[in-house]
């Protein structure tokens, strides 16, 4: 097996040894999402505790509206969007961070005409996401600013 | 203690929460780098098990020619430059990805005109750099390519 180093070279925000993955996650109102695991899951690269990972939100996509006990690391790389975290809206541009905490209900949303890309960083060992219960989205709805990202 | 979700607005490669700090490494060789620790050992941040740190390091300069048990995964967002690799030279443009092996001798070098960033994910449990022997470098200044790099 060869373990060793590598380098994967970017093009278009595209990796030659990289598929883009259909990403429907765990949780609902996806739509649009491409997954790309850059590092941790080739060949050779078990020493890796962590999994990086590119995702890519078409225009007027969003992710998963989901929660996990596991946190995200995440870095924003190119578009312009939206994330409803814990039931408040922050907008996103390139290189703003969004720390996820464990447990926190979160959503990406691709607000600009171009997709919205972004590093997400999660634990090699991690739970599933679970949606959030009926009552809880009606409760954050009644921020008009995420009741607008949510379509209510 | 807040350990609730956040987000860090970037601004210029710079992030008002997050303070650069001039960065030395362990190893040898190292000039002009800061480091920016992104997300893990802000307060609250504890469930992260690995640190997403920004590098930059400024034209002409280089980080710590070193190697460590620990992996790095790294992701470059701005600048051109060389990463010296086990041995080998490879260059590096945004969006490439760098897998650093474990135990694996690495140094970058920001070869552009803008400074050279980029990613380096790393577990928060982890050991310390170790330079090169003389021998192991003259060995690997032997690739003209990598001499340059070493400016011998």
């Amino acid at each position: 097996m060869n373990d060793r180093s590598k380098v994967l070279k970017g093009e278009g925000f595209r990796w030659a040894e990289v598929p883009a993955e259909r990403y429907e996650g765990t949780g609902t109102r996806f739509q649009g999402v491409t997954r790309h695991v850059l590092l941790g899951e080739g060949e050779g690269e078990g020493a890796l505790h962590f999994i990086t990972r590119y995702f890519e939100i078409e225009p007027g996509g969003s992710s998963a509206l989901e929660r996990h006990a596991h946190p995200h690391s995440v870095v924003v790389l190119r578009g312009a969007g939206k994330v409803l975290l814990e039931g408040t809206v922050h907008d996103l541009r390139p290189t703003d961070c969004v720390y996820v905490a464990p447990n926190a209900l979160h959503q990406f949303h691709a607000t600009g005409s171009e997709p919205l890309g972004f590093i997400c960083i999660v634990d090699r060992e991690r739970d599933t996401g679970r949606p959030p219960a009926e009552e809880e989205l009606a409760r954050i709805a009644e921020d008009p600013a995420a009741a607008a990202l949510l379509g209510r």
